[in-house]
């Protein structure tokens, strides 16, 4: 990477399948100059989401608009202030917001590039991009808000042992639940037994919903769910009374050619049961206390954030591709510079 | 009708497709006596629901037992208390329950038969199967309770024309709801302008999810589905942000081949939204305030139910036939016998 210039990855081609290294392209640029009102970002993590491959289709998804062939790639990154004439950010503040797969970045703060100021706990900034992130906080409003849970519940999470579901996986520990993790192989199942799954069910290792029934004699009161498709509609048929149904993610959807059709949606109705979806961005006004709450647990130790660190700005293309083949460990991230508390 | 015998209805064969004359079987047995801490219901309405074929077809629904062959079907019914030494149930109360498709009945009023007093509001002893009976509490129920309705709310309703379709028109009216309601053909339609929808879609003519789409040019604040397959999928393309789904029923489903596989639920996530099945009988202890208010409603004369009639026992058969048929308006009941407050 070249410290002096600002390296950026765009988009080359419409992804078939899961993404590849042809359907990216690296590109340098001067780093550019703020304006009046503006100031310069410079990036220390970029991350990675299973939602960028839809930007890469050219579909509008989480409040980005589409990507078109040749644009710099949407992502969320920390970075520093390192020139500012606004008001609001000063040289040497941390952020975490909408920069881009790119090194520098010009912003002026509006709503649209969602920056936060990140507060300085001590630890790595990788954390503002895994539990006091966008990963942290969906895994926060959507279990907590959305799944509304109690001390005693039995939870589903699937795809437990990514970044969204690593973290629900604690937060449920934390509070009391009974935690069922799905994963895919031994390694991802050790994982998450380790971070307080009750019992961990490797998907690819018989029978799910042989496995679902087994660990949820009285039902599921609540499944958290990051992969949509089968494991979704097994769940479905296994609810207890009154369960509710958190809609995070659907990585199984991805590279599917034809879209799951869920057939026992019905069963919402015996069950007097919720399936919500949602989206973060319609939380931020309650993202203090998010903060406040995943901080507190991150200063005592209960909440560990499992994190999958790529090194190099170049590996992101690599990374992305991790979410869809399921390599990944926790939550997907690039560093691109080593941060303040990093080790050296 | 033999007014000295319990007539009745069993169950012939399983049904296959719609329900036909030979799925049914007509017997009378002597009068029932009650026993000791029993009383003996006669009945003047009996309901018939769609969730009777699941009945009929061996399966367990609305926590009725599945029926085998031969068995009375189960139904709910408006009776009098004609015989009693239950210290709760005086000669001459009338009480609505899960009396079955029978003319005499002996009970001992436990939880399973669900019966319940009809308050005497002057009219006729139907209401207690429309407005103040489980139709009536469904609308309620997963009107207000589920949908959480906002004076203002775009409110969509599918089988508007239907038992539980009419009575949420009417109640999202009184709300102040701007109400699209979706019906099959001309009469149906207009019976619906008529009672509250601002626009009435035909969904056998033309394109429904156009025609959505013209009527919700903001979106679907509330969808009340009493349909689910393609007609849920659609108003699932058209979701407001925070919208809520309540799926009461899924007429569509009953005489098709296939499940329908919804593949759009993922629209949940990007719109914030909620969809909601329930079970009317975890209501329960709520039922006095949906009595009160609905009955408040009816004696201001803004709630009318629409009643479609079929008249004397030996309808049974007919009258739930006309529920997947489509050809029914309003709720479908057959009358057993002329109540207090029916014209004679």
């Amino acid at each position: 990477m070249n410290e002096d210039r600002n390296c950026q990855w765009r988009i080359a081609r419409r992804p078939v399948g899961n993404v590849v290294a042809e359907d990216f392209r690296y590109t340098e640029e001067n780093i550019p100059c703020p304006g009046a009102g503006e100031f310069l970002l410079k990036s220390y993590y970029v991350n990675v989401a299973p939602v960028m491959r839809m930007y890469m289709s050219g579909q509008s998804a989480a409040g980005e608009r589409p990507l078109s062939i040749g644009d710099v790639i949407h992502g969320r990154a920390v970075a520093e202030v390192i020139e500012s004439s606004h008001p609001d950010y000063a040289v040497g503040d941390f952020v975490q917001g909408q920069v881009g797969w790119q090194t520098y970045k010009v912003s002026s703060g509006t709503r649209q590039e969602k920056i936060r100021k990140i507060p300085d706990l001590g630890v790595s900034l990788s954390v503002a991009l895994s539990a006091l992130g966008m990963t942290g906080f969906s895994a926060y409003f959507g279990f907590i808000d959305c799944g509304k849970p109690k001390a005693g519940d039995t939870v589903v999470v699937s795809g437990a042992a990514g970044g969204v579901g690593s973290h629900v996986v604690q937060i449920a520990r934390i509070l009391g639940c009974r935690v069922i993790g799905i994963a895919g192989g031994a390694r991802k199942c050790e994982l998450i037994r380790s971070i307080g799954c009750h019992i961990a069910i490797d998907y690819k290792q018989g029978d799910v919903a042989a496995a679902i029934e087994a660990a949820c004699p009285e039902g599921i009161d609540l499944y958290f769910d990051n992969v949509g498709g089968e494991i979704l509609s097994v769940c479905l048929d296994h609810l207890a009374m009154r369960a509710r149904i958190v809609l995070c993610g659907s990585i199984s959807e991805y590279l599917r050619d034809e879209p799951f059709g869920l057939t026992n949606y019905t069963n919402l109705r015996r069950s007097d049961a919720t399936m919500r979806g949602f989206f973060i961005y319609n939380h931020v006004d309650d993202f203090d206390r998010a903060e406040r709450d995943m901080g507190e647990w991150l200063s005592t130790g209960e909440l560990r954030p499992v994190e999958h660190i790529f090194d190099g700005f170049a590996a992101l293309p690599d990374a992305l591709a991790s979410l869809y083949s399921g390599t990944n460990l926790g939550t997907a991230l690039v560093r691109v510079r080593r941060g303040p508390y990093d080790e050296q």
